[in-house]
């Protein structure tokens, strides 16, 4: 739906998700809700559906993410542990810092995940 | 709260508001959950809380909003008429399009506003 000829508005669980099940992120669902295909070109925003028990890859990369948890409870690992992040939490990772974020609630996690169009990971 | 030197996590709502109130902003807070000052050097991270009946200022400027709402329902209000844009809901307001965001539900609305870091907005 477009309120103008550039305005975008959508309903996020209506865009197709990739989904992501192998031995590093188990049960992870991301959809791209405004990239480069809406126009957007100085960075991404996506939203994560991580259902009970999944996780996303502990990895790190060169760019950052700006995370806000929507809803359900993350579990923000690092290096030096995890610590609890629920709903209406907000992440900052910088680039270069391993992380990975669990689901530690009942019922599906959700966050928003935020990152430089440089880091051209869509 | 810190998981690493340098992983930040922290819940939005502890963060101390701005408030605006006045004859084009009606019942708004916001709180920069994630910018400079947390050493995100790309993007700028906000939380806006419209109160019943509130809403942002009608205008526009040469940066661009990447929204996702979080609580309640908004009217994104362009020059071409006003669309309901409910909690699940993103909206891009690309840079120079005039935008406005009101609470049209009950309670209060929240949301997500990411601006380049360019805006010197904060």
């Amino acid at each position: 739906m477009t309120v103008s000829d550039r305005i975008r508005i959508g309903k996020a669980l209506e865009i197709n998700p990739q989904l992501f099940d192998n031995e590093n992120v188990k049960s992870v669902a991301k959809r791209v809700l405004i990239g480069k295909a809406q126009g957007a070109s100085n960075f991404v925003m996506r939203l994560f559906t991580v259902g009970e028990g999944g996780y996303s890859p502990n990895h790190s990369h060169p760019w950052e993410h700006e995370v806000f948890i929507v809803a359900g409870v993350a579990g923000v690992v690092s290096d030096q542990g995890e610590v609890e992040a629920p709903a209406g939490s907000y992440v900052f990772v910088p680039s270069g810092v391993k992380h990975q974020f669990k689901n530690r609630g009942k019922g599906n996690l959700e966050f928003i995940c935020v990152i430089p169009s440089s880091a051209d990971e869509e």
